[in-house]
């Protein structure tokens, strides 16, 4: 069993916003990512597989479809986008928890169908803060 | 004559559009940078400043208070704003370069009143582009 | 249950220096980090707590709350100190290992008060060297 | 129980080719990394050691100790080479799953001998693709 | 007058050998470099263009153009190759030196004629060493 | 005219303190950085020298023969050092203005024996704040 990670980038627009509160619980509990107006970030976003090697490649998994799959599956639905507005299917709160569970389940099936096994998501918001999901 | 750098960062959304533009030539111009409801970017800002060395402190300029400055006058004022819409002052199109000059403009003198020179505003929209001014 | 991480910062001086030792042992056994005279590092700290999401947040944890637990606990407590002298508790050899679990020590049980679980600590003493500590 | 990792660096040649297939068959599945003249990386290995601390030093194992040995067993052997033909026990295809490996091999043993436990390889080919193993 | 820069990268192969020395000289001059089966690099080149801010777009130059035109003309020709061999009109050493000088010459002109002033070429060989030309 | 520029690393302990001022006036003006039991860093270093291109090796200078010299004349002299106290000849303040200025004083004549120019030093005390100086 080895571990191989892909590293990709992609740029949004988002605020952290609960409809249910007033405008002045949502800012106490998000401050400036309240901002109506909206905010943004460059995301990276390391999507690691696991496997057995392939004695005919040496690979767990061709990064080159890996890398193929994220971009048509994930970062081309969420690059220079308002994860607000503009992503079908996320219909949820744009932290950076549920933007890394979106991208699970962008990819856990189609990667089993290539033959690895998704392990996990790990995306970065900003230099200073990340999240992993291992899917359970 | 030395000179010294301070990083300071900031998060915000910002669309590229030409209102006299159609939707057709801003999408041709500026590709997934027009889309509508915006996107965003983490910047990394490099504030340089140039003079000679005081020889009671070590320093051309005490940081601290250069960074106080720098928070004071360009973070606060960008940090988690839309540049198209919240930034007082910035009435023209938000790309890299019209930030940096747009952040000089409000560094050059009030470094000056502290005692040293602005020598060039560095600033990063991504990890692979960045826009450097000289005040010229 | 997913994973999320700060980033934090503090500059510290230490030597390593076993008072039961002759200075030749020092000498062997800690190389130049044994200088008396002290030598130091800016250390990077990531703090990884683990939880389920809050769903009227999107959050595990608020970010804002474990940066201010952490500034005030940990890095107000080491930042700009001599880690063999200055720090309150610190009773043993500052190395890279004990200080992790100095700072798993200062937080797991404040994280739990506010909802999350402390799941690592991971502490870059030069960007060529870390220690991870999981409290087992 | 501690983790503790040493970075370290090498620089070498590589190509990926199976010789049971066609050409063409190498260049559908390798792409560009099939180039018959080679092309080359800048690799970064993370070795990460596990086991109590050591009372008298602070330390699972000393990290001077740690460094010597990936380098005389590990950087010496693959930097600056051609990790196709170069390498004596290198007897596979060198993709970035099987030279990490190979670095296990290299170093599990020897690692018990000093008091540690190998707890896992981490090898970069570039910093947009990395590759973990754990021994099992 | 503002100065854009963008970055992209190649991974290619290379040796440093002149073939009036002899194999000696050859090691003594250039070390594990002259590796006869070649050694390797992920490069990371950055391209500064200065220029004039067009009112229309806020841009010195459009960076898909400049990304494009870095993508057709150097790293399509680089990534991938061993520049001792595979590289056309590359008749000379493949130091850094010469490979920025190469590349500063494959863009000069074009970029001119995109409206831009090629500033310098930044390209590192490792992330310890890498060489600037400004043409001059 | 080329640049080629090479980084190195040292670790070092330092206060900022002016025997001639008052304990209080140094804490107003130095802040934490006037801890009377030391703080530290990791100093990251670039050392640039320019000149020609000599036709035999495609190199400026020899960069083995570049990282030699700093290694003896400026990382040994300073690593795991006590800015203050243990290093000969470097009897002022040690900001890092002065540690750079410091610098290019102990390697600028040997530069130039080698057969090049040094043209500068670029010393980050933090990832956040640098210094550089060309020798004016």
């Amino acid at each position: 069993m080895i571990y191989i990670t892909r590293k990709e980038h992609f740029n949004a627009a988002h605020k952290l916003f609960n409809p249910n509160w007033s405008e002045e619980k949502n800012a106490t509990i998000f401050g400036k990512c309240a901002n109506k107006n909206w905010h943004g970030h460059n995301y990276d976003l390391y999507v690691t597989v696991k496997g057995e090697i392939n004695p005919d490649t040496g690979f767990v998994i061709n990064l080159k479809d890996l890398g193929d799959l994220i971009r048509t599956d994930v970062t081309e639905v969420l690059d220079h986008k308002n994860l607000n507005i503009d992503v079908e299917g996320m219909n949820i709160m744009p932290s950076t928890e549920n933007v890394a569970i979106f991208i699970w389940n962008k990819l856990a099936a189609k990667i089993s169908i290539m033959g690895g096994t998704l392990h996990g998501i790990k995306l970065y918001e900003t230099e200073n803060n990340y999240v992993e999901y291992f899917g359970e």
